[in-house]
């Protein structure tokens, strides 16, 4: 838990990997990410969650199976547990995440991004 | 649980009342909310739960009882449960919220906001 305001940018400016979220601060029993998004991620699923996504820079377009969701800066949408989903960046893409602790980015531990905090 | 994007300033456009939040997602057992806040709002804490902050638009200060975190756009702040705080806008504040349903914004039912939502 920070002690002080988390400022986003000041948090995305200090990796430059993507798809590996990064935990800047916790909520109850959850992390918050920011993450740098480009290209297509896996389809996936959570079995026990719900899946929260909040654009800050760029364009995130969520592959649902019957349809696209697509985010723009200051737009989020929250996909469903158990709703398959893949997150497609055109260019690089900017966001906050938030999930349970422990949750596999990929909803599949052996495949999964370590979360680090910084 | 809305099925599309949730576009943040479209939703704060749709009402003008300080601290009334307004519903916009749900994510697991938490409302995702907006606010817009000006001037001070009541000391309060929340037994059972974190209190989580994302400033969108003007600066926001939570006051906690040994020092002052202020928020600026892009910045976030998770007040611990139990820790007692009081927000103050200068000025019109957007903010993002989330606490789990049926929390009482001000820590106390009798003199809660009604979370409606849009």
């Amino acid at each position: 838990m920070s002690d002080a305001a988390v400022n986003l940018d000041q948090k995305l400016s200090t990796f430059t990997e993507h798809w590996s979220p990064r935990i800047i601060s916790q909520f109850n029993d959850c992390d918050v990410m920011v993450v740098k998004a480009e290209g297509e991620f896996k389809w996936h699923h959570h079995d026990e969650t719900d899946d929260f996504f909040l654009v800050l820079k760029g364009t995130l377009r969520i592959e649902l199976r019957d349809r696209d969701v697509t985010l723009r800066p200051g737009e989020l949408f929250v996909v469903p547990k158990g709703v398959e989903h893949r997150p497609v960046a055109e260019g690089e893409v900017h966001l906050l995440l938030i999930e349970p602790k422990g949750v596999p980015n990929t909803g599949d531990a052996a495949t999964a991004a370590q979360k680090v905090s910084i």
